[in-house]
């Protein structure tokens, strides 16, 4: 049977991705929904190439001129976040892929959530924001929730047919970042362009600057609790430069599982899609006798302290990982305009956790109050620490 | 529910490690049967320990002692291949572990198929003799036959929550066995005590000297095409000297599974009596920051030729396993009396391959005619080593 896909956030590195893979497999899959946030120029061009019977533009600005490029189709097009939450819900689609980064892509995954739909997830702030509500929305709907980050995607695989078996823990594996081995005053001096050429994923530059910095891992910390049910002390994180590993699940009986693969997102994107069966496909194997040696180490949390910062904020609960998420949020935004270094984005969301008001069980609204309040104190800090310069 | 077992091959390594990890869990197995070659004393001191119904000693010579050594208990003592084909059918057991190393615990496996039980299957040669008439018996009793090597067990793992996804192959791992890195040279040199100090595993001798010569990953190769169904080209073999991943599943969408643990064969066993569950143990479990670096390599079957010896055999199919096996079983006991070196072992296997009578689809007897044959001509090959001397 097709599957009717709806990819919100599709002209980013993940949305984009998921159309090169779906569209290996047009006896599988159709696009039924392209949606987007500025990107018109490029969502115009997805449009003609997959054929989708709707378009959505985030931003409204851009409504007329994707309206008038498309002029000539039959393809509906909408604008603004109220029409991405509603065709997120819409009739014609089985299975929604959650793409659209950061927390603006909360509440149309939440729509698609409401509306019973399967998710296939990329969108981490849904999770690390609103966890909480996330999981018992999807209980009262039925919605199926499926990683497609790669960790994610492959303690999901690891659990194939293991129900009921009692786990002793996950191990996220983690490159460790460009800037693993670097010492403390090194990282002071990174500059933004170093920090974007991440050496294995292809990813948005928000990513990037997430994995050289740990934040990654420590959303993925959070996020894995949500999807898999777990204790903080039962997610580890360990350092494996060569991201072949992408994560395993310690059984209780003493036997571990491990997914392995080339890092090619579009492996976890199609089994999202596709789960719990899986496509023959041409992508890109693993060769072991290539990819020779696999290594681990532990993850050095003074150095690298968004992780230390993740663990707090997983093991607090309540809107503390909003209040993380959107500090780091302007962290990031704060590093690649040069405004701070790199090693001052811990900092930021360390006193952004400190002063913001917590609560233990936050609901929508008042996720969305942390999530401004949050914003508006990092960017107090920050404004503090440029004038101290 | 309690598992009611019988442990054929008791007084074994498999055997005795079995019975180690069932006392762990009263309230899960319940010790039905327990049947052993020779070793009388010590399948006294298990039944007074373990408390089954039935023991059975294999060699007939022994039965008075046993008996006598048992009579102030209610379990009823029997004696012979005969019996332990009996008992192996039992009404009173569900799952029958089948540890009775060599050809000779291949009766006693088939009468278990035959009555439909559950088989925790330990003895290789079950199915490297007589793989295609075992599946067929398994599908015709319905009998589940579920690995206890750490590999298959891997594999099996791996392969959970699977069904019906596409693999590409699967990787077998292997030690490569402490002789790993010899010259041809010191090869020749090995003696057998310096054989059997295997570097992780603990086990019995033939099994040990299999490892050393690689013609244990060649019986594996062949195992694996019948329970897993794969044809010859899927499955590859990779030298990975710490034995922490025990062995790789690579599906046809790109994406890798392996399991990982211990070298613990508790942990295998424990898997295939309680399969697909898992059960809670205090067995050892792997922390990777100690074991942190895996790392893979080709075998070299020039060197270690009982693996190419055993891709022939695969390839050839018929009763050309049963000769490689058979043959191999004679060149290793050669080996371990003194009578030929290490490096004449494949020697003896590829002789005697070569003039066995070859047949490609061999019943039950001809199978016995042909590991007969096997045996002899591989003594009169070694026999005129000998005189040549």
């Amino acid at each position: 049977m097709i599957k009717r896909v709806a990819i919100l956030g599709s002209t980013g590195s993940i949305g984009s991705q998921a159309l090169d893979a779906i569209s290996r497999f047009p006896g599988s899959f159709s696009v039924e929904v392209l949606a987007a946030g500025n990107n018109y120029e490029v969502l115009a061009r997805q449009a003609r190439l997959y054929n989708p019977g709707i378009v959505v533009i985030g931003n409204k600005a851009h409504y007329t001129r994707l309206k008038e490029s498309l002029k000539d189709t039959d393809i509906k097009v909408y604008a603004g976040g109220d029409a991405i939450e509603q065709v997120a819900a819409s009739q014609s689609v089985d299975v929604v892929l959650a793409a659209i980064v950061g927390y603006s892509g909360l509440r149309s995954t939440i729509s698609a959530i409401r509306a019973g739909k399967k998710i296939a997830l990329a969108n981490k702030e849904t999770l690390v924001v609103a966890g909480e509500i996330i999981e018992k929305l999807a209980r009262e709907s039925g919605s199926l929730i499926l990683p497609v980050d790669s960790e994610h995607s492959a303690i999901l695989q690891c659990l194939a047919g293991e129900t009921g078996n009692p786990v002793d823990q996950i191990s996220l594996t983690a490159s460790g970042g460009p800037f693993l081995n670097y010492s403390q005053k090194k990282l002071n001096e990174i500059t933004p362009e170093q920090a974007l050429k991440h050496p294995t994923w292809d990813m948005g530059s928000k990513i990037t600057i997430d994995s050289a910095s740990l934040m990654n891992k420590g959303l993925e910390l959070i996020e894995a609790k949500w999807l898999f049910d777990l204790t903080p002390d039962q997610i580890k994180v360990v350092i494996h430069p060569q991201s072949i590993i992408h994560s395993l699940v310690h059984f209780a009986d003493g036997s571990v599982k491990a997914q392995l693969g080339m890092p090619d997102m579009r492996v976890p994107i199609l089994y999202a899609l596709t789960y719990p069966q899986r496509l023959t496909t041409d992508l890109p194997r693993l060769d072991l006798l290539e990819n020779n040696s696999l290594t681990f180490s532990e993850p050095d949390m003074r150095k690298f302290r968004n992780l230390a910062l993740a663990y707090d904020a997983l093991r607090e609960g309540g809107n503390m990982p909003c209040i993380m998420n959107a500090a780091n949020e302007i962290a990031v935004n704060a590093f690649l305009s040069g405004e701070i270094a790199f090693t001052r984005m811990p900092d930021v969301v360390a006193h952004t956790m400190e002063i913001t008001e917590f609560s233990s069980s936050p609901g929508l609204e008042f996720l969305e109050i942390s999530d401004n309040s949050s914003r508006n104190n990092a960017k107090n800090y920050i404004n503090k620490l440029l004038h101290k310069k």
